[in-house]
């Protein structure tokens, strides 16, 4: 097989086979393939495209470019939630704990934020202790006794999609839907559970700003993902806005508890019942409405909030801040930012917020920088509430003092406040499965 | 300057300017932009296109990124011919005496031949001693004393083109108009010449395969040229059978000798002529009508013929063989060609003529191979011709018996007896000025 006469192929609109699409994948996996090449193939595909055949073939190879991680000796169901990333994102910290408690075991790996964007591993390093390097066994055996483990990523997994996407980092073929597609589900097929329900982000803190253009991708990867044998649902989840209230990694788990205790912001709560009731429903406990129910019970009665300090005390972390997690933002030094007119919001740029969050010390910008768990920002008014010239927008929680003028002027260049309330959107576009 | 931002803003269907291209063409130079960034770029113009504008301001970086042959110490217009490349073509050997011999000074750089399609230079050096490696300075000599050079491409000259091309070779992005276009004229611009006359093959033989597309190539290549300060005139031809009756080196040599002592196939002559008439209007030697007149009476009172022997005996050439020049070819052992039915020649196939040339020896499979002066194909029939069963079509010249088995059903593969006579079709299509 020549690369050539697959970049031919590509460019003149037709679909390759699985057995150049494997080829390649291999030749991307062991470095025989020459990066030039594979950017001209990229930006064809660009311009061309890719079944959802191709997709897949080319997602289980690369799924299969590393280490696969074998759940079978976890009894159950087991399922997974990914998250296209967000601003304000502490879903997979409910949510698993409302799952497990459910009795669907969840044996998860979390990234890292970059950006704006916040990661999951970043925010559970906020609680002391907290460790999310363990060994593959040790993993496994939490999910086991616990039925809960989350760590980061760890091992060689698909390491053709992180060649893959380097090379497209820097040649201008990220954006396209098959290749975003195939990136995010190799590593999800290749993590090993069961059921995998997307949450796909759309509006302007999302890579996908239309919930047409989610829907595009949630489809493309829920196809991707039954094509590899597992059982998929997607949620289409509005990001033109924060989720819940709180954006910053301590201050975000502490309004995960508050959701797993019953409080907590309404947004935040409905987004996770949505996407818990898919992953319940995928781990086979019953109709989505049975399973919204049995989530809405393990919440008022306690024993998600349990699961989590289950979870928490058995990867090292100490679970007493849980009952007390303001212990875990409250040495930062708090500014207030005020509103500058009065009115109703009319909009509040989740990729602002998130910028403004990152300056304050919350997130990096590149991935050698360091993150205070203290750092991040309170929003007290959101898009659609009224509010009154001088009264308090959003409080900002920082040990960088110097860096408060510049997450202000952040904070206040992504906030429009104008004198009717704007149209509600939804919080939930749409389900796929 | 970053080339991500060249290739999404090429990826969005945007133009580039001239300061982004010339930033571009330099780092292809000088090796500091990265082949993957290329082939990406590449690509997206192979969807996008290029504007004549963006075209013209690469060819002229290319053309500036090495050698620049300076032709201005010779009195004159100095007029170039450039030809796509085709099977049979020795227009060179005839039009470049013609012009000299009428006054228009010609200092040519050739190519060699690679794959179905001859060369200049690989003919001329089918004389005995003619020598196609000049110094600089020899060169320029041989044009000011006696009008006429013709060599083999030397030096330095567009090293940004041959960059290019190397990876369009292997990237899947050679067929492109702009990049085709740009790459023909940054070395023709390199190589000095005031006026360039532009032979775009179209056809079976070509890499153009219809008039309407060689006519796109040769208007983009028109608009460069002026654009960069050249007088621009192109012919499109017709390389659906080979140009003439010869092909092969030593073969085609004797066929233009032919055509310079007023005998020769008619289609090579009125292509000659056409050609010549062009090259001489635009060295201002009178109309279009004026200079044919001129370039015949050149043919007639025998003074072309004489500037070729000139030109051979300056370049240590021997020129007596030009008085007799069959001793060129009639080493090689001869093998006829039977017509395995009767009829008309509905087609033959310039490429599959070339490629059977090149089985007995006149033509390289790949850049080492060496090539025999003496191989090669005399057509005694061609399309539009009748044939009777087991006439002669064609005899084949080799020193490689082992190939005419080969090479005859390569010929008679590429060539279509029928009932009736096939449509004319014209020998020159297009001019375009």
């Amino acid at each position: 097989m020549r690369m050539i006469d697959l970049i031919e192929k590509k460019k003149a609109g037709k679909a390759l086979s699985e057995e150049e699409l494997r080829w390649l994948i291999a030749g991307v996996t062991d470095g025989s393939l020459p990066d030039y090449q594979l950017s001209a193939f990229l930006m064809a595909v660009i311009f061309r495209g890719m079944t959802h055949q191709e997709t897949a073939w080319m997602t289980d190879a690369m799924a299969k470019s590393g280490d696969q991680v074998d759940l079978s000796s976890i009894d159950g169901i087991k399922v997974d939630k990914h998250s296209t990333g967000g601003v304000g994102d502490k879903t997979t910290l409910i949510l698993a704990p409302i799952a497990a408690a459910c009795g669907a075991p969840v044996a998860k790996m979390s990234g890292r934020g970059l950006g704006h964007t916040g990661g999951t591993v970043d925010k559970l390093e906020a609680i002391p202790g907290y460790q999310t390097s363990l060994d593959r066994e040790t993993f496994l055996e939490n999910v086991r006794r616990h039925g809960i483990c989350v760590v980061g990523q760890s091992g060689n997994l698909a390491p053709a999609d992180k060649k893959l996407y380097a090379l497209r980092d820097v040649t201008g073929t990220v954006d396209s839907i098959p290749l975003i597609a195939a990136s995010i589900m190799s590593k999800k097929i290749a993590a090993g559970a069961d059921g995998i329900v997307l949450d796909v982000k759309c509006g302007s803190g999302a890579f996908m700003k239309t919930p047409e253009d989610a829907a595009t991708l949630a489809r493309e990867m829920v196809e991707i993902g039954w094509a590899c044998g597992r059982k998929m649902a997607a949620v289409i989840t509005n990001m033109d806005i924060p989720l819940g209230n709180f954006v910053g990694n301590g201050l975000e788990v502490a309004e995960a508890v508050a959701v797993l205790r019953g409080q907590g912001p309404e947004d935040l709560k409905e987004v996770c019942l949505t996407l818990v009731s898919q992953m319940l429903t995928l781990a086979g406990k019953g109709t989505e409405e049975e399973c919204r129910i049995l989530a809405e019970k393990a919440i008022a009665d306690g024993s998600a909030f349990q699961k989590l300090k289950e979870m928490v005390k058995a990867q090292g972390g100490d679970d007493s801040v849980l009952e007390h997690p303001e212990c875990l933002y409250e040495k930062a030094k708090v500014f207030a930012v005020k509103a500058p007119a009065g009115g109703w919001v009319q909009k509040m740029d989740a990729e602002g917020i998130g910028r403004a969050s990152m300056l304050l010390g919350a997130g990096r910008e590149t991935k050698e920088d360091l993150i205070d768990p203290a750092a991040g920002i309170v929003l007290l008014k959101k898009t659609g509430q009224p509010v009154r010239e001088g009264e308090t927008l959003a409080k900002l929680y920082t040990n960088r003092p110097d860096r408060v003028k510049a997450a202000e002027k952040t904070l206040l260049e992504s906030c429009i406040i104008g004198e009717k309330a704007p149209e509600k959107l939804p919080l939930v576009f749409d389900l796929i499965r």
